[in-house]
């Protein structure tokens, strides 16, 4: 018996160029939706997923992620056995052959062997962070309704260099960074939450949300911010956001809406004619 | 970390008269189901709007919601913060500016400064209570299908008056009101449960649903059973059911189905052409 | 083989009165609806019931219909055999035994003998029309988008009395009265279409809908406009709108919304638990 | 440009023996439904598959086909360019290699080349037939309805023997065959249509539906018509039905209701966990 | 409030023959999906039926159910009350009069009174039995995808005899049996798991489910394993498995895909025309 | 009453800029597919919305759209009245103020006043144009099965310039281009049909789909057919396809499956949260 701690989380898959995308769909549509559902439907409550809008001008030097993020609600921790070596379900997930190089992430052996390490000319893998349900922090915008206006959300997940505790990295980000962020007039919406310890699935620290009217005053905000907030004296990164991108920094353009809700819209691999 | 504590809740919302209703159903299927939807589809299992039959004769001395009756079932308290003046959403709902005038409800500022108070010629404030997830007493017709026939559910809500406590108030309820119902040959079902005291939403202490045949079943039935049941001692209400109606007692005349059981059922603000 | 020519219909039901709702609806959800679906699915692309809105005062002079006004989209005449007594389909349509009676129709017998016949202190037999599939006549309103505000709908359905032709009748609808109400500052929306003659369903002759904000203009527009236009020379009913209320005049208030689109929305008879 | 003649067509399919079925049902709702739907979806307006229920003893007497059924109705006759070698359509479908094996058919070069040909003891190929959308004659038992009880339909499909016309063939089935049949207490329902000429996908000529209350009373049925409807002169197979098994006569035995309702009900393959 | 246990549950049911197969699922969709999801929606998750696939020859020494398996997920245990006389619904379940015999059930008083008893010639009464979300032992097969081929699945539910312990009688079944069946080259996949004591809902101990390619080669496997493992010294049923069939040994064959996926994909009782 | 027609037809449309996306998505999800499927669900059997994929390098010489593709299923012209003022709809559809700019097109009077005008460096106006149901010519891969890999689809709408007839134009594609692509190994699939003469809803002629494995082989072929297809001496444009781009030339690139197939998957505009 366990006690009751339903998640979100956050997934965040890259091309290793736009000519992987027809490959890339295919597994998602084809094969990814129906093994996933027929996993965790039981335990799932929500399974959307987000096209990645284009990547803003500079969006490289932020660790943006250019294909997908996908978003779960879990009623438990989908890993009661990690490590165990069983998963405890009938079935194993599919796979194509080249899905690691398509998505720009290590060969098998060394996503095994390794801590996760995305590099910004190298590897970008597979990002993966859980969340409490409700967001912990809602600094900016909190009567925002969605007929408001259009919203180009820039979903961020980073952690803290080796040798930086949590604690400093956040006391930077809440009480520093953030507050210069909600002062941006082109700000619409920011809220943030503490990556969950368990379960670990991954290094980083902390998502945030900021949201913009559109890419353009994205750009806007992030020239203005670089000018009044300075590197932080534990930092390793000479340039805004002080985190290297890729590794202790990534990202993601989002709309306010999920290209598909999965468990309410999939409706089978049905194309053209 | 919590404990599992899934609940059910009901929500009566009145219309000030008729002539509210194109404007207060645009608010609910072009806006608020959308919206709820994308706030709780996560963490609540059913949301079923049951639209109010009409008012039968005398309704109006039995505290009558005209509307609307929204059934939750929720895995979890939805109010995890409650006063801290976050919810944790990324959106909030939206409200026409006319809302509180269209649902009869007070303005704003005297919802939120006073305690709850509807009368009978006055404001019928939203009614919101939360009950277990399972009937608590189940004291006639409990072997009813589907099958047996059409049902006029007759859903109320009530408090005892000030002064009154609750276990008073429930010997009386259960042990007096309850069997002289029971006896009444016109009833067909009846079932009730305590209002829980976490989520608080409101002060009402007591759900009961009683089933007729119709209206018709439900108005003889009304009228022998005040003949019957004699005011108790602490009543502040001279007339049957001997709790003021519109502020220590409502209800709401129901189908046995709701009219949309949402998130199986919504697609769209789709309409005539 | 056969010319293509979709067609629109609707149907209008009453019940005898709001004691008779919960039958009434049981009949629909539990049974008629996927009566109808397995029925008709592959030759209607659109199935929708609206419920009606409660009548207004003085709406029973306008032979105003109680209860719901059910819309097809119709790919084919579904009375390819009419009066051959076969129906060519594997299931008859379930009628409970009381059908007749709860939505105030003539016994059975009457109805298959006689020729539509309903009056206003009497009988409201089912109305039945068919319709183009686009509106013929669009007389106000033409740009109004689902944004403009909510939208109280008055669908009539008439006929000229005896002994004036449908030229003379349309005539006076479409040149004197037509303008008359276009010049109200109350109405938002008019368009109107003629009644099919193949199929034959019923004797009525023009389809109008005039959309108000809601009920309460409706009144003010229909207590100015009787003033405005006079009654016809041929007329034998002396009030406005001069054609005999329940007999030679029906309508219904409607939302621009059905209560459920069921070839999209239905998904069997689920309840209240 | 062309006429409007909406249809509906049957289509039977076998398994070679049971030990088939999940490599059958694989193909089914892995593979040929959502390929179906991709094809088909604008112009069929139902695709439903019924699951054949067990062969009843002596059921190979007549044909019986072990798998499933699938129904189809069509706007359009969608072969509009056979035999040009060009089907228009973006996709073909898949068919595993097994297919034919698996279903009990011949080579595809026989199949090709040959006319259509089962026998009772070889191949059993797949039998596709063209009717009208309504039955064309209603033999008996046209005022069943849902509620009447439990439904076991012998759908056949069959043609007369080399040498006898459709016209001498269909005077025996309609006035001799069927008025014994009619007669029978254990029939329920009797409806039968002519397949059509065009599209010609076989050279069946006519669907008849019998439907009983189960495999017993069918058998008791069908133990007794054989006495007494004897055998026609053209006949050239001696048992009841006088038509060869498998050759010239096919059935199978349904329920009333679709295993599956494709374009409604499915949502990919979604499996056990 | 209570703990959070979310717990899966297989049923399987029999008809007494397949006469009785129009009877039975006219009970299951006609009244008893929409009866049970009007019921459970708010805490189960996930309902679907498989059909159980033909009885392969020999099935029946294997105590083979011979008509559906039905799959819950449930959020809470939802017996809360058991024995209290009160389930907490507002409706109960409609069952036809005949439905014991039809599901070759003993009378209901016998039911009530006694033990679950099952007999190879006698009745084969219900089998219910909750398990824990995921698999416990994966004992082979572990990384089988759904694209590696079609799965025959033997779910097999059973308990030890009368005096033997479920530490002795598992001791055999997962350090004797299973080892030999992970051997076999036709066993595909096998995962096992304890059948859990709370709810408890009869007086089985283990579920194990063992994949083939099809019935053929089960038969080959079968045929194999009872020449390797040799009866346990504590049986009482001479044969392999050495568990009484219907009694201590029950199992039925099914597809890795549900016939029905009710929560997704049903929509009402929707027939043939 | 009419000939039965039925139709396929693709609308191109643009952004301006990839900042523009928020607005235009939202436009369409929040607004245009309700309204859209409101207004045309009776005679469009199907509507969907691919994404176009990121233009590739170059492929702004080739009239890239970089927005959306959708597609509808027409069963009836849906301009019956073009020209009259009158559409016989309800309601108007909805459109943003900045809907033209967002889009790419000039401002409302020039639309309305001049022919369909795009240029490479200024508008891109949306275009419209409608087909047969099913693909005229077939020219490669018409084996294709959606197990044969992913699909990466150019889909090109093209007229000949002005002076040149369609015929004229039609025979150097058909006979001269066509046959060179035809034999490029780059190409997997390539279909085509001649744009219908009613509706008329713009100047274009010739709809083509050339599929790819990706945009790197579709590149290379690209760059190779320059090499081999000369320019016909009609050209006025010089360069490869030899019809100037945005304007006598567009085309967009897409998956196989759409981002939306809307009258299967909307479900209403739900949000994260």
């Amino acid at each position: 018996m366990k006690n009751f701690n339903p998640m979100r989380s956050v997934i965040l898959n890259c091309v290793r160029d736009d000519s992987d995308l027809p490959a890339a769909y295919r597994w998602l549509y084809k094969h990814h939706v129906a093994d996933s559902m027929s996993q965790f439907a039981p335990y799932v409550t929500k399974y959307a997923t987000y096209r990645a809008l284009p990547t803003p001008p500079d969006g490289i030097d932020f660790g943006t992620y250019n294909w997908i993020m996908t978003e779960h609600y879990w009623l438990i921790n989908p890993f009661p056995a990690m490590g165990s070596g069983s998963r405890g379900l009938a079935f194993s997930e599919y796979w194509p052959s080249d899905f690691l190089e398509i998505t720009n992430q290590p060969p098998a052996e060394e996503l095994r062997n390794c801590q996760w390490q995305g590099t910004k000319d190298g590897y970008h893998p597979i990002v993966f962070a859980f969340m409490p349900m409700f967001w912990e922090d809602d600094l900016k915008g909190s009567h925002r309704t969605i007929e408001d206006g259009p919203n180009f959300r820039w979903l961020t997940v980073f952690k803290y260099p080796e040798g930086v505790s949590r604690e400093e990295g956040d006391d930077w980000f809440l009480n520093t960074l953030a507050p210069a962020l909600v002062a941006l007039p082109e700000l619409n919406r920011f809220v943030t939450s503490k990556v969950l310890d368990a379960p670990k699935t991954g290094s980083f620290q902390r998502v945030a949300e900021l949201w913009f009217d559109n890419s353009k005053t994205w750009q806007k905000a992030i020239a203005e911010i670089q000018n009044i907030v300075a590197k932080p004296s534990w930092a390793k990164y000479d340039k805004f956001p002080y985190l290297e991108p890729y590794n202790d920094f990534v990202g993601t353009f989002l709309l306010d809406r999920p290209e598909s809700d999965h468990l309410q819209q999939f409706r089978g691999y049905v194309t053209t004619r």
